[in-house]
């Protein structure tokens, strides 16, 4: 049995991974927490739990959540991981960190794009990037899991297999990713007010949102040299879900059944990357409340383009394909 | 052509007005303002308006408003509004105020629900409510307006014409009221946030809505005796609209014939109000965006039991039915 | 392991019992079949399961799903129902019937409301009413389930315990329920057309709603006496729950205290009925895909009326409480 | 005064196409007929009017429709509309056709892709393409107009300038479009059930919609030769809208000042097309109930590559555009 701790266990994602960690038959949790120390019972939170469950979130002891856990998920905002995650790093623990704050393997950049100096730079080179069907060896001995965005999720998942083969031209890449709401987390703002999101839809931080140069830096690992990527997320009148349509040049020569055997390749023994094959697309549908990410291409035979869309559920595949 | 004021342009009951201000023939627009005092161009709040119309929403000035208007619109949160509203009482101009600060006759009434002392208590008694359809003599002599709530709106229209006429118990009457979203005004909340209200339904405020004590007290005068109510809203997963389903109980051998009769003598001449027969059942989507109330019933044959259903467009027909 | 088969594993229902079946680690599934007799990889109808799944909805062969199977759930539509169960009663196999053919304890009853002949009438008598808080000893020795409808699931579990224990009064229940739409099914049709659904509301089949004479049938054995209802079904904007609102009267002197008593009593013991408190009123998003029943009340201080509220998912609670 | 005609008024576009017509000061609406020949009171079809509106959908007379009208619209499907038109063309009326039937300037294209033999080819040349902001003085003279398709509206608005003056490369052209529901007409299928498209988002119909040949037959005339486009029409949760996200090249030295001018001078005198500016992103919420089309743009300064983003009320800015 692992013993798991969840930091961060009243937020949408906390929520979330304390769900699966709950039906996992291999999992005990040890320790449910966060960070504004307020101790409740986990009904207040998670409402789908049997009315006599004992279970607390507690109050919040970082000593006792390193001595009884062996794996500690943090799921907290950006900027105040890093401030917390010290505690939790031991020999004895892998911590698996939600949040964008280990995700990127130049400190530079997340300081640029987050807007603040990163107090665990050296951590940050320790971090191993959790997108289990692509790192699965690095994950295994690693002791820092810094989990992977949501949008990234889906991108490179899409990418990597193709941008891995040599397949498609480097500087012509376009994502155009539209995701429900749950993403922007639970605090009230103008922004998740029902009025403005329902029989409502659009374009926002075009060209300008955090996820894109984190998909860049993973992207560029898979292409070996760097990518030149546009994206433009949009926001969805519906809970979950993240489908990304990927606009791309095959290099000469390249073939439709090119393209399906790299995802084959790649995904074959993936069981939560589900290739559908050319000309089938994936729906949000098909993945909501599930761990799977759909996959599935077209090419447009009057020139080089390739159409590659994918689908994911933004609140479960973004935060636990490690379990 | 009159000329028409709008205070608290910026909100969502001050949107609505203006727009139908701006399409009604013999209104001209004479002033939008708010109480933030900050001026702004009129598309920023109002996205459907021409990309060349000039109006603005001006700096607050009292005194301007006044001079230039024969009608001011009040479209301010309660509280606000009987702080404010001394400055607009002029003899030359009608004042309609779309907040509960004048609904209530009894000012003890309105200090109990809404938690704070009245302002402004002479002025209540001068004020005429609003509901055009039963007092339409009074409104046209008035010089300050108070405008229904939207749940007493579609409660109201519905029992009036069956209390005027003795047909049901006064002490039997059950109220339970849906409505959408757009209600709860514009300002952010963990309530009216997407992820609390889409896929989900739920009552609340449950015998403790301050829109009860206001359907009572307009009740009673036609009832011309205390009613007793019991009164459940409940919130859709839409944006306007109120669904109003109404349980009676009919005095002894009343008909359903009497009944029909009833609705078509109260609104014979009342274009807004569309009785639409016994056994058919109005829906939002034939309210949504216009300013009709509709109404309909059945009885109970097993016994002595009446429903009645009206529907609304809380922003519209809560808000304009004086224009 | 109870081996168990699902006949008619392509609509709704099926679907989610057999999800539900597939989760279970005490069963096994011997048999996915539907009358249509088209055999399918179980992939093109439920979304969720691993890509390598092997499992079939086979060709329809009753002889072979009745040789293998311990338990045998019919997830047919009414009348397609009774004219196939023959088939399935067999001395070793217990027979859950998720259609209404077999819930009415008079025959007369359901050729009424069903509008046609009963061709398996003798099984009627034999049938019980599957409602497993309720009926937990009957269910066990039973071999024939009927499986209740989804508005009697919510308002039964309401109500039983108020008239097991006498408080209420018999003749005025008043149940005003809303339901959200995948209770209709899957075949199209200008009901369930999106652009009729979404941003609308509005009550359907007042008074003449077949579940009526289902809750009563249930309800009298409970009051010991014959109840009168007045049940008004109204359709929600949403995909999955019923929220029902129930307006009762106390008898002379009943409390608020023997109220929530006797649903402690009644529900002690049944993890799926969360029995909330006074003043606690279940909302839909709590029970979303979760076999449980919700239930919270209020009593009206000004009259001897009580208010009570139940919240159900209509796909898992109404098909799944026997498992 | 205007006297105008509606043929197919019980159909989305119909109703849409009559409540336009009804406000519009200068028409008279001279006749309402579908081809199904049943009379019917409009406010069976159209919920929006008052209760004693006298107008009716009236019995199918083309003789009659044709000596009382000055325009006449053809609210039909396609392939009906070509079977009917010819009865309306006459030299004193001016027909608007709102199916594809006319959009096509070679018929071979249009028998291609709606796969069917075209009936009435000869008028297919005589036929003007309805879109009024760029065609205004051909449609001033015509005496068919053909209206352009949902799509088309929203690309062509946001691609004629920047083809027009040359600023983009005819062979990049990328269009990502998501509309609502309402653009599929009323006819329920497995397509428009709501389970099928509430809480789902997917692409449908890449690079094989119909709309795709009839914007580039557009877009050449602009661009004077043949443009490349690739085309992904995606379905929103929701009822209204279309908002159009495309990815272009831009030739080389052209600056986000040349194309920000394009736009002006192109739409300058145009009040229903909305030129944003640069880094302003249209919503749908913006057109919603609208006849006006929104623009924005960005350029991404790291490559070529230029962002425009465009927003239409499906039903109404499809539909409406001439009167």
């Amino acid at each position: 049995m692992l013993r798991c701790a969840v930091v961060g266990a009243k937020g949408y994602t906390g929520v979330e991974i304390t769900k699966i960690l709950m039906q996992h038959p291999e999992v005990e949790i040890s320790y449910l927490a966060d960070v504004d120390d307020v101790a409740a019972p986990v009904q207040k939170y998670i409402s789908n739990v049997l009315p006599n469950e004992k279970m607390v979130i507690a109050k919040y002891s970082p000593k006792d959540i390193v001595a009884g856990s062996d794996i500690i998920f943090l799921a907290l905002p950006h900027r105040v991981s890093m401030q917390v995650a010290g505690k939790y790093f031991d020999k004895h623990t892998v911590v698996i960190d939600l949040s964008a704050d280990y995700r990127f393997r130049r400190v530079a950049t997340y300081e640029k794009w987050y807007g603040t100096k990163h107090t665990s730079a050296a951590w940050c080179k320790k971090a191993v990037y959790g997108l289990a069907e692509l790192f699965t060896d690095e994950i295994k001995k690693a002791s820092l899991i810094a989990n992977p965005g949501c949008f990234p999720t889906g991108t490179i998942l899409g990418l990597a297999p193709l941008l891995g083969k040599g397949l498609i031209k480097e500087d012509a890449i376009i994502i155009d990713a539209k995701t429900g709401v749950s993403g922007a987390g639970r605090k009230p703002s103008p922004a998740n007010h029902f009025g403005e999101l329902h029989e409502n839809f659009k374009a926002y931080k075009v060209n300008q949102h955090q996820h894109a140069p984190e998909m860049a830096d993973q992207l560029n690992r898979f292409a070996k040299q760097p990518v030149s990527i546009t994206f433009v997320p949009h926001l969805l009148p519906l809970s979950r879900g993240i489908l990304t349509t990927i606009y791309l040049e095959r290099k000469a020569g390249v073939t439709a059944k090119q393209i399906a055997q790299a995802y084959k390749t790649y995904y074959a023994e993936k069981v939560f990357v589900r290739y559908k094959g050319e000309g089938v697309f994936p729906q949000l549908k098909d993945v909501a409340y599930t761990n799977f990410c759909d996959i599935g291409f077209t090419i447009d035979k009057k020139n080089s383009r390739l159409i590659v869309i994918t689908a994911i559920d933004n609140l479960l595949k973004g935060a636990s394909g490690q379990a």
